[in-house]
């Protein structure tokens, strides 16, 4: 099944370039309400797994905040915020910044990288330090080993893995390594979507405390300017986290939730396809992620064209 | 016509990504000898009509030397050297740094960028710089205002356009706004390949003035580490120029050329796509080219998989 183009890229009134994908909504009850592409084909989450590993650490027996908790679930900035965040995390559980497995980067914020750019790269600016260091502090706090906690064998990725195949009702069949070294389980968009949408109605427990921490401290799990962030703060009780490649999830708080992943991997499609989701569920995502997305085709530094979702997407 | 899938994002050995395009060989009489997907419909070319652009530029009455027409037709990585050719073409011509009309903008080069993050964006630093101050030195030599030098009906983009038409064999019907704020025309991938073929086949004349001066001088074309300086040094005679939303054109000294376009416009899928072709053709594109491919898939740091070409892709 070819999967049919989502977004196009308009340049001066020409359509440059394209971006297929597949998209599902669902509804509370988990069934399908709306899909474009093919939904039931494995994909790698990304980081939009996070929440559904951050369950997985609470359920390993994990004792943390909710502001740690956010960042723990967060692909952030690297701004001195979130660096300083991670590394509280670490010296509270004995560790330092060595610990982590995740590899050096500048972060992704430029301001917070240009004032950084001679110290150079370090492993707790990269976006996923946070998850690197809850997962840290669970082994420190169970009594696991903490220097190879990112193997697939390791007894916290072995309850992770379990979590994800609970949460998104899959076997999980294909585990890879992620772009920060840990373990990453393929699923379906449908699974993506079905298990964000039992993070924001459960009655409590683990899955419920995730959803609550990240949507109480959205700054936490992407930063300054950042899609996730600005989508969180104006969208009353909305759980919502991309991943790299073109992935992107989202929930509302009834239950209803999103999946969306780009064929080719490009970031850059995710924005322009949730805000023309909210607006088809009859949410106003705001004029923030509205500016967010208009700089999308510059000429000279002045908009010229526009991310523009397909024509008849919805009908 | 739906483009098929060129190149495939490995991670894990799990397809993660897919980037679908077009891409053309022409022979040395500028027949098709080879195509996948549709190589026919316009696309914009970006930067790899650099060098049609300064073909414009010499037939418009630019005298320059071989260097700075190097420079001209670059996408260069805002390396010192880069800035320094650039800002020397510029007060040659009595102009400042002012008279660009591309953004400002980081260098591409990444420890050039951090060596100048406290000083900031400039407009000689962006990879379009040398191709500017090379239309504004046209100008100011042939006594043309400099002020609205980037617009569509300047008499410089006319006679460049009227170049473009010329060298590709086809009728411009779009024209469009590039990304530096230079007109930029739509045409085929075929008419790209073709036109490249004929620049490095002419006998003389600005068309061949451009080939040598590109492949004598292959760094200010892109730079340190760049696809485009690094094949130019390792094949000989080879003109290698890539563009911008997953465009590349490239010909060997008997005209053998070749087009492509990645729909999505990602610039990761054309290396990989560059290298099979030159095996295709019987060329070795030599390690240090296979070794800018190699990580592109990475893990925690490390190789964790490929871009890979579409198995029989050339049969």
């Amino acid at each position: 099944m070819t999967n049919p183009v989502l977004v196009e890229v308009v340049r001066s009134g020409f359509v440059e370039s394209v971006h297929r994908g597949a998209l599902v909504i669902t509804a509370p009850d988990g069934s399908v309400r709306f899909s474009a592409g093919d939904i039931e084909r494995p994909v790698y989450p990304r980081s939009s797994n996070k929440p559904l590993q951050a369950v997985g650490m609470l359920r390993a027996g994990l004792t943390i905040d909710d502001e740690e908790l956010a960042l723990g679930c967060g692909s952030h900035n690297g701004e001195p915020g979130h660096v300083e965040g991670a590394l509280a995390m670490l010296s509270r559980a004995g560790l330092t910044e060595d610990a982590l497995a995740c590899p050096p980067a500048f972060p992704l914020h430029e301001p917070s990288m240009l004032a950084v750019a001679s110290a150079g790269k370090r492993r707790a600016a990269m976006n996923c330090s946070g998850k690197h260091a809850a997962m840290l502090t669970t082994c420190a706090q169970v009594g696991w080993p903490t220097d190879d906690y990112a193997a697939e064998i390791h007894p916290l990725q072995k309850i992770i893995q379990a979590t994800v195949a609970d949460l998104t009702s899959e076997t999980i069949e294909t585990v890879g390594v992620d772009g920060c070294g840990a373990p990453l389980f393929a699923f379906s968009l449908t699974g993506l979507a079905r298990s964000f949408g039992r993070l924001v109605t459960a009655m409590g427990g683990p899955e419920r405390r995730v959803a609550d921490a990240v949507r109480a401290h959205p700054w936490q799990v992407a930063g300054t300017g950042r899609e996730d962030t600005v989508l969180m703060r104006t969208i009353d009780g909305l759980l919502s986290k991309g991943g790299a490649e073109g992935v992107h999830a989202f929930a509302l708080p009834d239950g209803t939730a999103l999946a969306l992943k780009i064929d080719d991997g490009a970031a850059r499609a995710r924005l322009p396809l949730l805000l023309a989701t909210l607006r088809h569920l009859g949410i106003d995502p705001g004029d923030e992620a509205a500016d967010l997305a208009r700089d999308a085709v510059l000429g000279g530094g002045k908009p010229v064209g526009e991310l523009k979702v397909a024509a008849g997407l919805f009908g």
